[in-house]
This record gives structure tokens, sequence and C-alpha cells, in this order.
């Protein structure tokens, strides 16, 4: 029997949304919002979206006036009451009332600024200004918005068979990948995978696949409407848009060279325990460490983000035992590319002499690498990073030479400033 | 939205019949019924299931409460006339009205005969006695019934997710395996795998790969409902229970000599083209073409279906060699326990020769090996069979003595009056 009012219902649908629900984001998203709205709540910042695989040409592959209408449909969110009463009344880190009053009321009547879009040789130019705390919101839905876009443009070309089994092996593709997971003894691993998504239907699908395959050793997801629906664990922590932007408004070197810490010194008056995680890559990990100061070693852990991450690792471990810490009672988080190998070989260099924890995005949420032809369906990396703020531009340097951003002379500043001698170039890949 | 029509409607059915139509069987269950009908109407035979795998302990995994409910469905079910009409109407093999109507207006009155169910040794015995067209069309659905209730038993034990992940790792297999066979030029392949599917449905979603993923290269399906429902071609021509009835009807060496001839001239009576095709192994291959009259060699083709398909291919060269017939006119057909790996070889070895063509079964319908925890859902080898007619024993030797079958002094003496030598032992999984 065919339910009628359900396909007639279907049928009304101008647009199948992509992104549903403010919350359908990262859980550090909201996190860093909080601190931005309390600490910076005016300053201007510009977001752009960067595709680092230029081969993959969005403009050509993505119709413009449906992405309009996707970026409108995320204008038209608003928190819902249960959204707002999960983040409000949901135990976070072990923490009640992680969301201040203030902050939710603000939250509560928030929708997304405006975004302007340009095409250009192939690529979109999408970029986002105004408030830090309303801009920076637009990171996930954006990405997520773009990487299905492009999954629903290569998918347009199959038909219902070719379909079915595409998502077969996908699902066979993870689960034996999970399998592989399941044999590695006290394994930590959350999902990481929202910005990167084949799509919202597939990453709530791998998300139950790690529910169901690793059990106590999935220790939950960085998106927050899965986290709410599926009720595990919301994960993260922060990223390297608080030292950017913190490092732009810097108003010379030496307050340059203070910015990093700043933020960590913001974020430890709001935050304590597991949410106390350095992400130590921005201007140089080596650098970083050698001039942090000693309440810093204190901190829960460490997330490694860029580079290689096994002598991230060992840099970490090198400097806490200096710091007369002990590496053993330490987190370190890794979360770049990570894919099994990866990740069985990291938890075996540094099993028991850290607590080890993995991050695993792409390789998790879009590995349908081989499953189209022409590989088209396989994961590309775009990035919607701050850009400027109040009017000055923004630097990422990190560990990996590949990764950096900013205009040319800024970067030789920053370099300088941050004391960043010769690194080691690595592809990126996702 | 819910159905709550639909919900309502399943939850009212008592059982999830197995078989739901009388031609979900093998077309050449058919053929060869309408020709026992014609020739032999009066028969009196007896089939029984023999479970060749006597480790999968069927008694054990199914329960004898639901294996008659299943059956009792099976005698309940008679000709649709929409059946009826396909049947009628519908061309087979190119030629229109392949049932005749005293035949057809049988069909349409029958109901199968009772059963007769015993648990033995962990084993189910199952047997069927009455006259041989009606006992004759209990094979398939007897088989697929055992076969389908074993993997229910077995999935009853996976959870919702395990059910998804375990479907989707087939279809990749599935899917694969079709990927290969696809690169094959002039390949020609078609279903046989209706007795040892995994279930009705993954057959149904098989045979939609196979259309799918190899168009042209994909001849047809034995599954008359299925040819019926996907505007397919029914395939299929006859099988080792004619020479076995007709040898055990024989009154003395002289006549069980020649029955195999005498089934052969019954058969192209009735038949022509591309359903006059030889079954040659019944009481050794080698012997059977030694001896066979002239105008056989005018057929259309052969049936490998036991021992070395190579070596059984070459004899047939060679006897149609001898006969001064062009082997590069005669088609063989390949049809014993094949998988992807054999499809290849012998296309390779006989391309070009002959005109080649695959009747692929238990791999195509039921390959679950390596899919459940202990290889529950592994295929095992179940045939059900003609054990006697009109009170005498019925013999098979086939090209695999381990494939043989009758009482041991019977056998000898088959292996006597058809001059069988020294046979070589194959293992025999599927």
């Amino acid at each position: 029997m065919i339910d009628i009012a359900t396909r007639v219902w279907n049928h009304k649908w101008k647009i199948d949304p992509i992104v549903r629900s403010l919350i359908d984001t990262d859980f550090y998203k909201l996190l860093m919002c909080q601190s931005i709205f309390r600490n910076k709540p005016d300053t201007n910042v510009t977001f752009t979206v960067i595709n680092r695989s230029s081969k993959v040409r969005l403009a050509d592959l993505i119709d413009e006036g449906e992405l309009r209408e996707q970026l409108d449909h995320v204008r038209s969110l608003s928190l819902t009451r249960g959204e707002s009463t999960w983040l409000r009344g949901n135990t976070f880190y072990g923490k009640r009332q992680m969301f201040r009053p203030d902050f939710m009321e603000w939250f509560e009547g928030l929708r997304l600024p405006p975004y302007h879009l340009e095409k250009r040789d192939g690529q979109y130019e999408l970029t986002f200004e105004g408030r830090w705390p309303e801009v920076m919101l637009w990171e996930i839905p954006a990405l997520s918005v773009l990487m299905e876009l492009r999954s629903r443009a290569v998918l347009q070309t199959l038909g219902r068979f070719e379909l079915q089994v595409l998502y077969a092996q996908a699902m066979t593709k993870l689960w034996a990948k999970i399998q592989r997971l399941k044999s590695i003894p006290d394994l930590k691993i959350a999902d990481f995978g929202t910005r990167r998504r084949h799509s919202f239907l597939w990453q709530d699908w791998a998300v139950q696949a790690m529910m169901e395959g690793l059990e106590g050793a999935f220790t939950g997801t960085s998106n927050c409407l899965i986290a709410m629906r599926r009720d595990i664990e919301a994960i993260g922590t922060n990223a390297h848009e608080l030292p950017m932007v913190y490092a732009a408004l810097a108003e010379n070197d030496t307050e340059l060279a203070e910015a990093p810490y700043k933020v960590l010194a913001d974020w430890q008056e709001e935050h304590e325990g597991n949410l106390r995680v350095i992400l130590p890559d921005t201007y140089g990990t080596e650098g970083f460490l050698k001039r942090a100061p000693d309440w810093l070693a204190g901190w829960t852990g460490i997330r490694i983000d860029s580079g290689d991450p096994a002598a991230g690792a060992e840099t970490a471990i090198r400097w806490w035992k200096d710091k007369g810490e002990d590496p053993t009672k330490k987190l370190v988080i890794f979360s770049d590319g990570l894919d099994v190998e990866q990740i069985e070989a990291l938890h075996r260099q540094f099993v028991g002499r850290v607590k080890v924890s993995f991050g695993w995005g792409t390789m998790l949420t879009n590995d349908f690498r081989g499953l189209a032809a022409d590989d088209a369906l396989a994961p590309f990396s775009v990035v919607c990073k701050a850009v400027s703020a109040n009017g000055r531009p923004t630097v990422k340097l990190s560990d990996n030479p590949n990764k950096a951003m900013g205009p040319v002379a800024e970067i030789e500043r920053y370099k300088r400033v941050f004391g960043v001698g010769q690194q080691a170039a690595m592809e990126v890949v996702v």
C-alpha cells in the first residue's frame, strides 16, 4: 500500500533542505561562540569559503540557484524550543548549564546574517561579514551545504539501483573500518566529520554504525543535532579561529606574540577538565610550547591538528616532562586527516604513554572514494575561515606550510614573531 | 508519517509465506511436468529431500511447526489467473503456446499433494509420494522453504542494524562479481539459483542486479515468477529426474540402457531449437555419448552439470566432431557449482570453440559466505530427488561419484549396464 498522504507531503517541499537545524553544527562552535559572545562580541569579522581542491570546480557542479535556496533556508532557521531545552538542560563534559542564560537568550533570538555569493573561475566566492559571534556560526552549515550539494549533483546522474548499490558499498566499507577499529584495545574515538560529510543522513548513519560497532570506544559526535537525537555525548573544545582573530586584533608584535595565550587565558576562566585542551599549531607547535606560560602545562591535554601527528605528540610529551608534568595523565587528541591505518599506528605508538583519543572526520563521514565513476564522490578539502577581523587580515601557519593562509607579508611577519623555521610540507587531502 | 493501515495489515499475517506462487519454481520443472503429463502421467513416484551438508542440522535450526506452516501454505496455492495468462500467452524460447491447453487446464486445477515430515538425527525427513506430474512440482518449493527457513533462523538472532549491514555487504559482494563478469566479452549467463536461494527477495534482487549490471549478457532466470514480474526470459530445459525415472521403470538391462535415449526421443517430439539440450551425465557422460544415436548429435547443445566441467565440454566437442557436426554451432551450458572464477576460466577456454552459456546458481543467489558469525549463513547442499518410481529405486551416477545416489546393488548394476569405469571424485559444495 502506498501512503498517498506521505507522497503528497513530500511533493509539497520546494527544496530538500540540507541543514534543518541551527544546532546541526559542531559543538565547539557553540562553546567558542559563547566565549566570543562574552569576550569579543563586537568584533567585525569576515569568513570566507576556500576550496583547497581547486580541480573540483564547484561552480560547474552546483547550480547557483540551488545553492542560494539552501543558504537562504539556513538563514530562515532559529533555535527550536526542544533544541534550546537540550542546550540548557543537558550535561556536557559532566557539567550542567554549560551555556549561560544570557548566551542562550541571545542564541534563541539569532538568525544567521546575510551571505555574499559570486562565481569566479569555476568556484564560488562565498563570504560572510558581520559580528563575530553571528558570522562564525556560518562555518559548518556553509561547508555542509557545499559538500552535500556536490554529492547531490553527482548522485543526480545515478539510477535507483545504482544508488542502492552505492550506499551498500559505502556501508560495507565503513563497517569494515569499524571492525578493524574494534580490535584496538582501550580505543577512544569520536565523530568529527560534520563539515566534510557526504550528507546529513550519511553522517547520522555513520554515527549509528560507530555506536553499534564500537560501543564504549565511541565517545560521541561533534554534531549537536545528532548528539541530541541519538542521546550521545557532544564532543569538541576550541579551534584556530580564536587565536587567528585574537592575533589579527593585536596592535603590535608584542601583543601578537601574546595573543594565542590570551585566548587560552580567556578559555581557562570559562572551562575546566576535559575542555581545557590546547590547540598549539596555529603559529607552530614547537614555538608555541617553548614560550607557553607554566599554567598551560596544567591543562588536561592537547589536540594535534596539522603536521606529522607523531612528531607533534612527541613534542608535547617532551614539553610536559620539561614542565614536571606526568604525560600519562595527559590527553592527546589526534584530529587531522585520519583514517584507520593512522589511527592504528598512532594508537600503537602512544598508548600507555599518554591518554590517546581520536577525532575522526572526513574518512568517517565521507569515504566515498572509488565508489563513483571518475571518483566523482571522493571527498575534497573545503574550509571556511576567518580571513579578517576589524579590517585586518588573519594569518594561520599551522605545522604544515601547505595549510598556511594569509597575505604573504603578514605570513612572514608572523613567522618572525612566532619564531617558525623550516617546516615539513605535507599533502592536504581532506 | 506512519502508514497505520499498512502496519496493521502486516500484523494480520499469521505467517510470512516463503513461496507465494505455484510458478515460483524453475521453468524446466514446468516443461518436464508437461512432458510427464503427456508421456507418464500415472507413474507413482517418491521424492525425498536429502541434505548433503549433514553438519547443517536443519531439525535443530528450523522449528517443525514453522516448517509445516510453510509447507501447508504451499499446498494452499493454486495458479492465479494472471499466472495462467502469462504461461498461455507468453513467448518462451521464441515459441508461443509452449504449454498445451490440456496441460494448462490440468495445471489450473492443481493443488500440490500431501507431504510426509519426520525428524531424524537432527535432520528432517521430508518426502512426497503420488502421481509423478504432481509430486515433481514439490521439488523447488520444498528446497526454497528449507533454505529460507534456515536463513530466517540465523537472521532472527541479528539486530536491525546488523541486518542492514549484512545486506549491504551481500549487495556489495554480488555487485563486485557482476562488475567482473561485465568485462567478459560476449558472455551469456542466466540465473539458475531458485532452489538454493538465501530468500525469495534476495533472488529477486540478484536478478535485478544482473539486469542492471550485465544488460544483454544476462539471458534470463529459471524462476518463472521472477521472469513474469521482471518481464525477462524464463530459462531451462530438462533435468536428471527424467532419465532417473525412465531408467527405474525399465523392465530389464536392455530397456535400462535405452532409457536415457527414450527420454530424449520423447523430448524431441515436443521441443525444438534451444530446448533441445542434452543432459548427458546421469549415468556417465562418456558412455552416454559413445552409445548415443546419431540423431542426438543434431541437437542444439549440451548441459554440463557434474564432474570436471572443462573435461565434460572437451568430451562433447570430440563427440560432435566424430559425428561430423561443427562444434562452433553448438551450445554448451555450464551449470554446476559455478562462481566467477570458474565462469571466467571456462569462458576463456571455450569461447570461439563452442557457443558458451552459463547457468549460475547458488553463488549468485546465496553467497552469504563469511557474512555471519560461524559462517551460519553459508549456503549448503540440499536436494530433492526422485528416489523411487512404481516401487523401484532410482539411481543417479553423474560424473562425480560423490553425487551418486541409489541402493548400492543398483548403483553397481547401473555402472555395469552403462559401462562406467573409474570416476574422479570432486567435493560437492553447493
